[in-house]
């Protein structure tokens, strides 16, 4: 396989409880906002699910495994993840990813 | 919400043959060299699921419908869609989204 990196990825799968996605998706925006700054993280980005209400997908991609465990673990920078959790109707899915390469991200 | 935008985004999941998941890899990321230079691709990536086995993912995110309509549907670029869908066990899956924004992704 070509263009294997160290890189690591997953999607994150949040629902909020009943009409409070658009809250949810304004908390992790603000969470994205902070991260944009951190070395190592090449995508963090919120959507909502177009067929789903209340549903909010994060797509992450980091340079490698440490820096997104160090990333993850401060506390999702200014936003506290308390924030976040409040606001989930359960417990969030995750898709595990290993990113090949492709079109769009950073030039690691 | 903050941030909206004309994006469109979607993750396809693609389930390879026995075997096959690292042709498909290849041939996938042979099409998102094709979509570098395409006008309004923001992203597409090519990942292996961590847990699944010939389970590959794209994320894709275009800046509107009509980019990603006229995209996909122009036989992606050099590497025929043909080529793709011999190496598959069954059909794509879509999680159809709504990019809000976050970090990595190019400036509209």
């Amino acid at each position: 396989m070509s263009e294997r990196s160290g890189r690591v990825g997953r999607y994150v799968r949040m629902v909020a409880q009943p009409g409070r996605g658009g809250a949810l998706a304004d908390t992790l925006l603000r969470v994205a906002e902070g991260m944009r700054d951190v070395p190592g993280c090449e995508l963090y980005v919120v959507n909502v699910s177009a067929d789903e209400d209340d549903t909010v997908w994060v797509t992450e991609v980091w340079a490698d495994e440490r820096t997104s465990d160090q990333a993850l673990s401060s506390d999702l920078g200014e936003v506290g993840i308390g924030e976040v959790l409040d606001l989930l109707a359960g417990p969030p899915e995750l898709v595990d990813l290993t990113p090949l390469g492709g079109a769009g991200l950073r030039t690691p």
